[in-house]
């Protein structure tokens, strides 16, 4: 059985990554890596590239954007550092001024084996910024997937994780490794 | 005369450093250096390291933030492309939600010698964030400073020159490089 390491802390990451990879032996590495501001793509792949060149072993990495429309993508990968400084209700008011709500949640994966080019794959779900709803971490309250009635936060987890934008990517990953 | 580089690809900013760090003969030289996430001395601190290590002298860089109060600081150094992407306009509306329109205007300057311990010189005015007004690149049209009536890009270059973040970092940088 293949080994590929994910570089993660979180455990609710590996588990999903786990449930789906199944042919794979899954280890996770929690590693500190730079982040390079800039395109979505280059910056995962980056990490991945810096993962596998650290550890010598192939490696996957993901990164999470919460893009706005009506912010051309915004704040998209800096999403993490806007919801520690204004929080769930700072990330609703920054739209007060907009009349679209709509926004992407993007999971992308980059992977890397050492020395060689990094790829990457992309989920991507659709939905609205709406007031905070639902008692789960991070931006899950304020972010409603197109034809639900619940928010992330308000669906279980095995709900959410049916159409959240992670599975679609670690979906894209696991089609790229059974070609292998 | 010491020789000290500035990596810009900024005239204005080079005649700016020049007509401030007199003592010193001041090359500019055009990098692509990976910009970094994060804290915005951080940021600074690696990309003239980088730029030292690359050229083998010594090298300043700069790097400008604009920090909403509202937001926490935000959007900060990924100012650049929030006005790439969602425009001056853009840029004000953000704040449509809050009431305070309080920002500060940041530059930071890092130095560093090659395989030296990089160091920085921070400049900050501050001011309100207003409705477009005057006629100037970037975000000076909306960048009021406090106890001025009229915006940056409604200033003569002389004028914002006098109290501009820049000229602050620039004097602190000049400081320091005189006590050598």
């Amino acid at each position: 059985m293949d080994s590929l390491v994910f570089v993660t802390g979180n455990e609710e990451k590996l588990a999903e990554a786990k449930s789906i990879l199944t042919d794979f032996r899954i280890d996770s590495v929690v590693l500190d890596l730079p982040e390079l501001q800039g395109d979505r793509e280059l910056v995962v792949k980056e990490k991945a590239r810096l993962a596998a060149k650290k550890l010598g072993m192939p490696c996957f990495v993901d990164d999470t954007s919460l893009c706005f429309s009506a912010l051309k993508g915004l704040p998209g990968i800096y999403i993490r550092e806007f919801l520690e400084k204004i929080g769930r209700d700072g990330l609703v008011k920054l739209l007060t001024g907009f009349d679209d709500k709509s926004a992407e949640a993007v999971c992308m994966i980059g992977f890397c084996y050492p020395n060689k080019e990094p790829i990457c794959f992309e989920g991507i779900t659709e939905g609205t910024i709406v007031n905070p709803r639902g008692d789960r971490f991070g931006w899950d309250p304020i972010f409603q997937p197109f034809g639900y009635k619940k928010t992330y936060a308000e669906m279980t987890i095995i709900e959410k994780n049916k159409i959240s934008h992670r599975k679609k990517a670690l979906i894209k990953f696991k089609k790229f490794l059974e070609k292998k």
